[in-house]
């Protein structure tokens, strides 16, 4: 009899994305929102009923469930919650990614899709960005098993129009296209608008980023009832209780509290949009985000260079070494003010030395 | 071209159990614990530091995964922990249970297994238990794919010795051998002792029981280093941070206060063997329970019509048509002492009017 190790799911182990730990740093690396969660979350998590905790929450994630229904302007039945997008999206691979055709997603992408296709033997053809990182339309229209792809996409942070989102839907009616939203709410248009037209459309969006809670792990999808039920089958086969009581809490107070979560993507936008003068009169080059990150790139700087003086002072951004096509680009997290005045003078710093 | 619909992972769609929501209720349904956490939960929860939550949790479930290795005294590598114990045994099914022979676990036991082996296409045989609901260790012996049982079983509540859970893992060195003790704290013996010997071994545990802690959803398992280090790969592809920040915290505050842990698993066992006298004296028969539920028939009573009108009387317990063996049965999860009172003054009264 052969031995267990030879039945082993084999998979290429992914090493999540560094989480240094120092009292004073500057951390733009991870996506992470600088400001704290709304004060109506810490509220509710501090005046919880404990007793609750001995309980299982509720299987149908309410009332959070309700609450996103509510805030998009759709029924429960088109909302599926997880714990934080990727639970979300390795859900959706799972349950329609099923054909033997390759699904389609963008060379420079979320660096995930690739690993969730691997595991789960999901044949994948990835399309190259062009020469400016745009996506191009026309490399969707082949035949394939499904569609994801970032809107903005991400490292590049650049957003595609909304027709052209339409475009890709419209010509794949049968398969399913899922659009990724986790930074749509730093400039972006949402594609939830499509979804009464289009029932092969899944949108997933997340409190991670645009929330400030990336602690609590929150994801969720809108899509037609018939793809949630899907969904949820799958889930219900999987993890009845995904999401717990404080997570549960927290996304209500989140969505309760609208004026805050407007004020702090706000503040978030109006300091990329100086971040953005700032390092194109340093001379950096990179596209027009529209995320919570800049993808900037220098003509006469080493950037692995640059990267690793930085982490030196402990700042830390984000390098990809892979494609070569991008390794000479930085992923910028849009920190508080302060904390990018000291990032831009220590790339200036940086840059006099030279 | 094929529609979506086609290529949809199809599944018998799963119904979580019931969740009444009364103000006045006797809930006995869904093996709660009658006690709420450790009162260092709540203040760990209520002194958070909330800044947190707009940060990654740790990818590793650290401080969690260190406080579960030292409670049990393995290394950091010893330990896997996951959203709830379904959410570990779903990983773990995904990653051991690949080859192509069928996975053995009870007729009557834990009602996932079947759902996850359905989901995931594992072939699969239900090995009978006898007579009196015991596990026939031989039957575990033919060549199989993998091999999972609770111990405490499910919904039966009895325990196997370990001497014998050790001949289901000795002669099946070439598979992987899961034991499910979501109930071990209720007076069996844990079969944790053995993992140094078998590298074959997973053991899971839950917070959801003896801990109070269902609404919290955290499990975890703890094996060789070689079954963790195969299942963490598994997990980073497929969502990297499950544990939320409450979690974590919770966990680790949960194991602190052990002395309370203790005491509760003390007073439901104690309430457990009071009710268990009781029934007795009113003609039901169980199975000796070491869990936190009795798995009770009576001769002379149809259970089902007791069931209903226990509910209309807002008293829950448990009922599972299938397989006909169990259909006279009911499971009645340990309350207070209080709930129990109640709960055997009202079977008292039905017997009564009958």
């Amino acid at each position: 009899m052969m031995h267990w190790e030879n039945f082993v799911r084999k998979v290429e182990p992914y090493s999540p994305g560094e989480q240094p730990q120092f009292d004073k740093m500057i951390k733009l690396n991870t996506n992470e929102n600088p400001y704290p969660p709304s004060p109506l979350v810490c509220s509710m998590i501090q005046n919880m009923d404990m007793d609750l905790l001995r309980r299982y929450p509720s299987p149908s994630v309410e009332p959070l469930v309700g609450k996103i229904a509510e805030y998009f302007g759709v029924k429960n039945s088109n909302v599926f919650v997880g714990v934080g997008s990727d639970d979300v999206i390795a859900m959706l691979f799972m349950t329609f990614f099923g054909s033997d055709k390759p699904i389609f997603f963008p060379d420079i992408t979320y660096s995930f899709y690739d690993v969730w296709a691997d595991m789960l033997n999901i044949p994948y053809e990835k399309k190259p960005l062009d020469k400016d990182f745009l996506i191009n339309v026309d490399d969707y229209k082949g035949e394939n098993g499904g569609i994801i792809f970032p809107n903005p996409n991400a490292p590049t942070g650049i957003f595609m129009p909304l027709d052209k989102v339409e475009e890709i839907i419209a010509v794949n009616r049968d398969i399913i296209v899922i659009v990724d939203e986790a930074y749509i709410d730093f400039g972006g248009i949402s594609a939830i608008s499509l979804i009464d037209k289009y029932d092969n459309l899944v949108v997933t969006q997340t409190f991670s980023k645009s929330r400030s809670l990336a602690g609590m792990r929150i994801g969720y999808c809108i899509g037609s009832e018939k793809v949630i039920k899907y969904l949820n089958d799958v889930k219900y086969s999987f993890n009845s209780y995904t999401m717990n009581q404080c997570a549960i809490m927290s996304g209500v107070a989140s969505i309760e509290d609208d004026e805050y979560f407007k004020e702090m993507c706000d503040k978030v936008v109006k300091t990329r949009e100086w971040v953005k003068k700032e390092l194109k009169s340093l001379g950096f080059e990179f596209p027009d985000s529209k995320s919570n990150f800049i993808f900037a790139t220098h003509p006469k700087i080493d950037c692995v260079d640059l990267f690793n003086w930085l982490r030196d002072e402990r700042i830390f951004v984000r390098h990809f070494s892979k494609p070569e096509r991008i390794n000479n680009y930085l992923r910028i997290t849009v920190g508080t003010d302060d904390e990018m005045r000291t990032f831009i003078n220590k790339v200036k710093e940086y840059i006099d030395m030279r």
